[in-house]
């Protein structure tokens, strides 16, 4: 079992409230969330962090930010709109090290993005 | 000419100062930065925002999302760390009716992210 909690909520060791899940990526509703929605999304594939993807993640990296926008259109905030963003390292505050987006709407969102 | 700004930054109709191009992607520096490193990814294809892309854009979104990571090594703060975001529709402020992913680095980002 891996020690990594994102890799354990993708193999279903952990539960979470997933709402979204193909072979490549797992979408599920943040513990703590800072939006009405607030839902990361994950390649079930280990990645430290973007920084962490090569070439050959181009389809993958792709795929997930496309799902981002269908659910953002199956949670209903396609038109009022959202933010979607990752965190790579200590200075933007990554606080789980496997790849992960955060896609949070359902409010005003401010500038700067923190 | 194409009304869109960010049209125009991709033709070289507008001068910006660009850090990365390709035959996909211009990656230029925002003319408000909201933190030391700034930068600003556009497709030269115009698309209205994510929410306008679809299965044929998989390839083009992941090789911006794979740029972004690249500039952030070449900016020197992939170490340190950076955020990589884009704003969809006005919830998110999105200013630009063109497709667009702000990197921010060189300082510690706050949480929430807006």
């Amino acid at each position: 079992m891996s020690d990594c909690i994102f890799c354990q909520i993708a193999a279903g060791q952990i539960e979470s409230d997933i709402v979204y899940e193909d072979e490549l990526v797992v979408a599920f509703r943040d513990l703590n969330p800072q939006a009405p929605t607030h839902i990361l999304l994950i390649p079930r594939q280990h990645m430290g962090s973007l920084d962490a993807a090569s070439d050959e993640d181009i389809q993958l990296l792709g795929h997930l930010t496309l799902v981002a926008a269908q659910i953002g259109r199956s949670e209903g905030i396609a038109e009022d709109g959202y933010r979607l963003l990752t965190n790579v390292g200590p200075d933007a505050g990554q606080s789980v090290p496997h790849l992960h987006f955060h896609l949070l709407g359902g409010r005003v969102m401010h500038w700067p993005p923190g």
